[in-house]
């Protein structure tokens, strides 16, 4: 008789494999000696097909399937099916892709983002893409694979944000869209100069470094179950239950980088350490979605990081670090400048109101291509015209434009939307954290963030992957996702920054 | 039809799981939080198990002796055939020990590491005994498993020095003893007042860390291969064959510590680095044995760091480094305070001369009671009664004395000589180089350590694991391995030194 025990001691022994990959990933990125690149290549490979091959062996897929009989998938509490749910959607996705064409879209994927880096450095797109149409036809063969039933970006989707479609995106971009796009022109109407940082100058590392574990300790990072290092892209890695490690960068003329993404990361590994701990190891004991996950990583950049409330109590710890350099600087004049709305090429550097826009514009042109509708050799002209359309920009050049992010020439299509579906989910739920808890911003003030940390930890963090993202937003805001707490958001604080 | 290609195939597998095994013990010492550690515990024991399993398995079983077979052995090239008899070597002493066996020793001695940890700090040995007995035990039955002709303690030390037996040891060491009790004697006769390290005071751990740096470089340590971290107790590890580590750590009262520390790793970090690449993941890419491992961090140490040559290129760097806190210390009394003898009760504080004689204390009581000459009961009297006959000290507690080492308590005997075989070899391995390169030590006094280390990387390090490390010393040297080199050695050192 299958049991859930056995699914949990399957999971358990994933989990040990997954581990000791997320560890070769760290290192690779933080510490690893040039020269063992090759090295490392082949060892994370080894380890991940031999995760694969477990995860899909006959034995899991029995395992699951007798799991998911009704008779004893009945007797199943509400939580451990959501187990078998889970571990039957990964098995699934994994055995929809003959193993050949897995292995062909990793060489390829792998060789395209290659290309990609050097096509980015000499602005040339030609030379990008033949290798992108073959990709993209093979994403196509995946989609069908996977299998979907209105359009085959679900089916990718689907690999990121569990229940998330097209269309539903559609109906949450359209007013989304229609509303940013008027603000924008509003706000920069009423300022025409663009707040400059005045931030710039020599911030030393090492008071930056002090900085950052300060502003850590405020928002409660556990130092005993984590870590922080310095990478060139920041990132969040779980290595184990008690082993959430974040990464950022101290470039020296600029400390509101490496500061806010610092938080950012910090909103990633609190979800991270937040699952609650009697679902270890099991196929719960994840995210939700990855829209989820960005959820809590901008709630903490945003709603908390660059809110007037926690700048209120963190900005003067911030003058005093580099002193003399910003006590010429007002709490009002700092909060303006790392919250200034500007039309940019570049959706890494844009900010809270336009940053949707570049996801916007990339799910509508991968979307478009996924269906047919937009040949790859017409893509940067789709691309410059619809940042023409939303932004008012019009990139320069291929590197500034249709190739500045990383994610299509990986194969990551349908990626993308998380991103905005996380500005909304913070949005929403942080207008329900509001609600609910009486003096939410006179706490912050107070650079206590205890009684939010908790709420989320409680609400959002313990349940890890048990509900899908829409279901989980829905239990907790008591709503379905819905963009207008983001555009109320956005509307009220950029309305009072620009008034 | 079985072909070394297939054992090729096999080992390279095993190295991936060795190297993700080796990331994770390096990361445990450097970069782990805290609350890792359990999770950690059991990742690593899943990916050894599933090594272990690979290892053990009837199809290497089956492959190694299908090569061992004559028609087939005969026809193997002579490196060849030392990758399989590495591996049939390696093989056999994983199946001699029966499955619960392994398992409960296993158990016990991490158990038995853990009372001796809290044993030692309430210098408490009544509490360890039990444990210990206990555990000794199982390692007289293992020595039965893998099988001996003359004396169990021959079957331990061979998992450590291949082909070394307790009859082979008492001959080196039976005339060394002999030498080195009288001198010690006479050295300290001839300066009765301890040499004072005159480096006590404050040495700020960046300048160290910058020192330490530039002693590498002119080591020759390659730093697109490898990294230095800093860690409780320093070590080397390997995690590739482009990803070699070491660790030091940086007292702030005496840096020559982590100094002669570092360059000790070094020779070890050497070592690794310098195996045949063209033997790479194969069963004799390994260091001979642990012995030859130490002869050369122990050549680097000794030979070359605290060597008067060296010192004359390198202390006024050193003196540079902590301006102007060394300024007034001599050359001659820098090299005397780094290379004084005095009669401790610590092996791992002794200096080269007294070193062996701690060495030797610790052979002659375990291979006593492995062959049940001693008892447990009375390994304490019988440890200080040692000390006070060939170093005329008498430990004050058990913490200082018979429970100062930690590798009896996690079942690690036959261990202890092969530090002893290391300053062996680099004596002997040091004179030949000497005798074959022209002008060695006028070019450590230039700074110049490439042509001994290109010496040692083709002599010693290139073959790895080919030749067994008697055979090794002997092809290298022209001779047999013999204490006279190193008896030679310090008696002309430290003869000039307390002139």
């Amino acid at each position: 008789m299958a049991s859930i025990k056995d699914l949990k001691k399957k999971y358990r022994e994933f989990s040990m494999l997954i581990s000791a990959i997320s560890l070769m990933g760290w290192d690779q990125r933080t510490y690893m000696p040039e020269s063992g690149a090759d090295h490392r290549s082949e060892a994370f490979g080894f380890v991940y097909s031999d995760l694969f091959r477990r995860a899909t062996s006959d034995e899991t897929g029995q395992l699951l399937s007798d799991l998911s009989e009704p008779g004893v998938y009945s007797s199943l509490s509400a939580v451990e099916q959501s187990m078998v749910d889970n571990a039957m959607r990964q098995y699934k996705r994994f055995k929809a892709i003959p193993p050949g064409l897995m292995h062909r879209f990793a060489v390829l994927s792998s060789k395209c983002e290659k290309i990609w880096e050097t096509a980015r450095k000499r602005d040339d797109f030609s030379m990008f893409k033949p290798h992108f149409q073959e990709l993209l036809l093979m994403v196509k063969e995946m989609a069908k694979h996977y299998g979907y039933e209105e359009n085959p970006y679900d089916a990718l989707i689907e690999g990121y944000e569990p229940g998330m479609t097209a269309s539903k995106l559609r109906k949450i971009i359209e007013p989304l869209r229609d509303f940013l796009v008027p603000l924008v022109e509003d706000l920069l109407m009423r300022s025409k100069s663009k707040n400059q940082l005045p931030s710039k100058g020599h911030y030393p590392r090492n008071l930056q470094q002090k900085l950052f574990l300060k502003v850590l300790d405020v928002l409660g990072f556990d130092f005993t179950r984590g870590r922080i290092d310095e990478t060139a892209h920041p990132f969040t890695t779980t290595i184990g239950p008690g082993d959430i490690r974040i990464s950022t960068k101290y470039p020296e003329n600029d400390f509101t980088m490496g500061f806010f993404g610092t938080i950012h990361e910090c909103g990633h590994a609190m979800y991270e350490m937040g699952f609650d701990e009697n679902l270890v190891y099991t196929p719960v004991h994840n995210p939700a979605s990855l829209g989820i996950h960005e959820s809590q990583s901008l709630m903490f950049e945003n709603h908390i990081g660059r809110s007037l409330p926690f700048l209120t109590y963190f900005y003067p710890k911030i003058q005093e670090t580099f002193s003399p350099r910003l006590s010429e600087v007002s709490l009002r004049d700092f909060y303006k400048a790392v919250n200034t709305v500007s039309r940019s090429l570049i959706r890494i550097d844009a900010d809270e109101v336009t940053y949707n826009l570049h996801i916007i514009i990339r799910f509508e042109l991968e979307n478009a291509m996924v269906n047919n509708m937009l040949e790859v050799d017409d893509l940067p002209a789709a691309w410059n015209e619809k940042y023409k359309q939303y932004l008012g920009v019009e990139p320069p050049n291929y590197a500034d434009g249709v190739l500045q992010d990383v994610h299509w020439s990986s194969g990551m299509v349908g990626y993308f939307p998380t991103y905005m579906l996380g500005t909304l989910y913070s949005a929403q739920l942080f207008a329900k954290a509001k609600h609910e808890l009486n003096g939410l911003e006179q706490g912050l003030m107070d650079g206590d963030t205890g009684p939010l940390v908790r709420w989320l930890r409680e609400r959002v963090h313990k349940p890890g992957a048990t509900h899908k993202p829409e279901k989980l937003i829905e239990l907790v805001t008591g709503e379905k996702p819905d963009p207008k707490y983001f555009m109320d958001y956005v509307k009220h604080k950029y309305s009072e920054i620009y008034r």
